[in-house]
């Protein structure tokens, strides 16, 4: 018997970190929460942290950290500000980083446990979408190994494995369509926050159920996609399916299609990226395929939902799109949410500011916080 | 750069053995058709060897050899009887033998191939039903690797390289549910052998179109699974799936599914058995799941096709219980394609052919053998 792998779990109060204190839960003797760690939320954090036992409790926010600290009696070690949680992740003790933070923010995270050779059980797509290049050179160089959470991407990682490399043809993201896939273009320019919230199959922040029924969730899973998998853009399609059982699934050069399915659950995708190559039980997934009856298929309308094409254009352009892309789409959504934005605006905003940004190739790091600095601010001008 | 792998293509008249000629014709660099052998068809063995430039051309059935034999001019050397075969399987310069033969007649070659230590892309699943655990007995002693061909094992075999073995949960055949899905109780009793012969989605042979409306196609192919993949019966599962685009799946301890799906088209998994595992291009094989637009699956109705539950029974009993079940079944088919017989009559009189049977636990090929003839004459007691 081993020890229980020690993991760091980031965006513990949200919910895939929700969802992988449940799966460490389930399995005491394989898994550790060594640490739980949040943005801003510190009742949250500390309850948590007392339910699971863990070691070490930060909060990456130093002002909420500080609140924190002020009346923390333990058990744990309270950490806080980014510096501390990107210590934290790196240190030698932990073994799987469990990277639950949304947006932008988990970046930073996610390169201090590249850079320190762990695993990374990588919910946050942004980092990928940003920076994939960069991630994936460092994970090449310290042998940190990148294991996607995403239930597409823990598709694909998972049906990748039934033939070599070389004779994929083509990976076929599927799309559940989102809150708003049956509504027409004009009523379109009519739904509100809460229209858009109402995600058929997942159960998600709401960033991530906006971005699903903009189908710019799946233009950035495009991109993710390219550089986890090291993917031609020609090699990516889309196809809806409302059931959202088939997760994803990789056309190989033979015709044969391998996909993954289960019922919608994060904890599957996260326990697999705990436990791969070894797969476990523990969770109560039954799976009837009889009891689902039909699985529907078809393609997206890029008429109405134009935001899953700025996902290929961002790959077809390479370099520092797919951080204009990601940023201008999270101030717009912020907007959209604020109720200072229509619908259609969150997509047409984007594709503005990506029409005006000028590409750099190869980027390093501080070149994609600025093109990620400088659509923050052009995104609002171009809605204005 | 490799030289051809040398293939001997058994039952190269049927369905399975044209599809076979195919894959090697498209493929030149890869594969050879190195021998050709048909049970009986003389005249139409020597086309196909003319076709593809066999070096060798067999005929199991004597009496058919001599007539070709008196005419024969090659190209290529003229081999007759099953003795004859089974040595030109063994043959040291064959690489992969596809065994497309029909019925318990698979049984000698791929025991032969077995015992050669050569690649078997096996398409006769009569000789797994009837001598699985002999089959891969002398696999495993050989180094000879038995590549399914039957598209649902085909699929298993794929969808298995997506975790561990000690993580199978089950596998879960899909079955299209043949002509007669749709027809009732009352209706059974009076289809035509035209009418079974109208299979929805594949193009066979008459016996396993006639056995796939009866569902006892799905038993031998559950009987299959067990001794292919090493199963316990209760590791074995069937869906009904019309579209015949899923062809089965693998459920992993962990609730993920997968499942291999294309086109249904027997080139598509002889290539794999052949290229395995490697993937070739070459087939035109374009797949547009968006285009199918729905899969459905539903349980299979046992109690108007009993003949599924049989192949459960036979690997509950095991032994010699495989063989009976497709002996008798082979039988009675005749019976039915004769007119000779009402539907529903074909599993009723396998069922009782069974029940009356004292199953040999371990049998050696011998009392499998016996089983076998025992069960022909047993089912025409039972059905008189």
């Amino acid at each position: 018997m081993t020890s229980p792998k020690n993991v760091a779990v980031l965006g513990a109060t949200g919910s895939i970190g929700r969802a992988g204190l449940e799966v460490i839960a389930a399995h005491p003797d394989r898994f550790r929460a060594w640490a739980v760690v949040a943005q801003s939320r510190g009742t949250e954090i500390a309850s948590l942290a007392r339910a699971c036992g863990a070691l070490h409790v930060g909060l990456a926010d130093e002002v909420a950290h500080d609140a924190l600290a002020r009346e923390w009696r333990g058990p744990g070690k309270l950490h806080g500000g980014t510096d501390a949680i990107c210590a934290l992740v790196a240190h030698p003790e932990v073994d799987v980083v469990l990277v639950g933070v949304a947006g932008a923010a988990g970046l930073a995270p996610t390169l201090a446990a590249a850079r320190a050779g762990k695993r990374i059980a990588l919910a946050n797509k942004e980092s990928m979408v940003m920076a994939g290049p960069i991630v994936r050179a460092i994970c090449r160089a310290t042998g940190a190994e990148l294991i996607p959470v995403d239930s597409e991407h823990s598709a694909i990682f998972q049906a990748l494995q039934c033939g070599r490399r070389a004779d994929v043809k083509k990976v076929i993201l599927t799309a559940s369509g989102g809150a708003l896939k049956a509504k027409t273009q004009a009523e379109l320019e009519h739904v509100t926050p809460a229209d858009a919230l109402k995600h058929p199959t997942w159960s998600m922040g709401a960033k991530i159920t906006i971005d699903s029924a903009s189908l710019i969730n799946k233009a950035l899973e495009v991109v993710e996609a390219r550089w986890l998998f090291d993917l031609e853009p020609t090699a990516i399609d889309v196809v809806v399916h409302p059931q959202s059982i088939v997760h994803s699934m990789v056309e190989f050069q033979d015709g044969a299609v391998i996909a993954q399915m289960s019922r919608p659950d994060m904890k599957l995708p996260i326990q697999y990226a705990f436990s791969h190559p070894e797969r476990l039980g523990g969770l109560d997934v039954g799976f009837d395929l009889a009891a689902y009856r039909r699985l529907d298929f078809e393609a997206p309308d890029l008429a109405r939902f134009p935001g899953l094409g700025l996902g290929f254009e961002a790959i077809r352009a390479g370099g520092t799109m797919g951080a204009v892309l990601n940023a201008a789409n999270e101030v717009a959504v912020a907007r959209f949410l604020a109720g200072a934005l229509r619908f259609p605006r969150i997509a047409a905003g984007v594709e503005k500011t990506m029409a005006r940004h000028r590409t750099v190739r190869d980027p390093d790091l501080p070149q994609v916080l600025d093109a990620d600095a400088w659509a923050r601010e052009e995104v609002l001008r171009c809605l204005a």
